[in-house]
């Protein structure tokens, strides 16, 4: 197993074991959907011990937590672009391509699930949502430098994220088009 | 039990067992999240025997399905004010009154749930997004009857629905103010 591979490197194992873990708790999501595994089973399809899994993350919720701010933070740099239009239309893009991929629609359920649970919700949400806002607000900020006047953060989460992630929940098309369309609405 | 009480009028007994069975489906829904329990979970919650879950819907997605429909059109009849602006801050009063309640979150979440489920998902999601959409474009209509420009359905969905339905899910607040100005912003 790759428990006995050696270590090649200073965190080449552990990178490699977070890879396969974070992979096997979206395919699971993907086939049984949020919730509806155990650790054991996780470890199983990543091709790990179970204590490895407990030693890293403590928990399946903690687990789970982790897949999706990692996801949702690490897949969508802010982008840059010298205007709000072309950041916005390129982040806009990004999210998409995000959202709409193999794992899209599982990453963005565990998004869903973490942030609509009682239990594990505040903290999990306020994780992703803050540093969704941190990253947003740094480039909205940037145009206001630059003397444009950008939306505000929430007009972004209300008329461009909210409708791209309601139809990909609801299994609708996003073309680049209408990604486009949701950007221009908004600053017209 | 109430199994063993006297029926009383023709569809009494039958109309309380269904609704025994829709709220333990959202209480269980509240507390667990969708999918972690069993027809036989949902029977002993409701009080009534696993059969009669079984010969009434079959299995747990059909109930579930079942759930999702009810409580999405019938707790939201579309309003007819006159007026195209009445109607949409109606809807989406009643709408929001709806997703915030207590047990809105729950129906969300299985409405979401059913959306992005591979197997159940397009059979359930086009059973919602069909009575939906049929009912708002008849009030839409009216409104082009009238002289009115009314946006399009899916404009509804996007700036209207999306972004309380996000709200919701991550547990922000809808205040009158702020759902008045999505449909504001919409008709602007």
């Amino acid at each position: 197993m790759n428990e006995r591979q050696p270590v090649r490197r200073p965190g080449g194992r552990s990178a490699r074991v977070g890879a396969q873990v974070h992979q096997a708790v979206t395919d699971l999501i993907s086939e049984r959907g949020y919730g509806n595994f155990t650790v054991g089973e996780v470890a199983t399809r990543a091709g790990v011990a179970d204590s490895s899994v407990y030693r890293r993350w403590g928990s399946l919720e903690n687990l789970l937590s982790d897949v999706a701010l990692t996801r949702l933070n690490a897949q969508s740099p802010m982008p840059d672009t010298g205007s709000v239009a072309g950041d916005l239309r390129t982040y806009a893009a990004q999210v998409a391509r995000e959202i709409t991929g193999p794992d899209g629609l599982a990453v963005v359920r565990l998004a869903v699930a973490l942030s609509a649970d009682g239990r594990q919700g505040p903290q999990a949400r306020d994780g992703l949502l803050a540093e969704r806002t941190r990253q947003m607000q740094a480039m909205l900020d940037r145009a206001t430098e630059r003397g444009e006047r950008p939306p505000g953060v929430l007009d972004v989460l209300d008329h461009v994220l909210a409708p791209m992630y309601i139809r990909v929940l609801f299994g609708m098309e996003l073309t680049p088009d209408y990604v486009d369309g949701l950007v221009d609405r908004l600053l017209s």
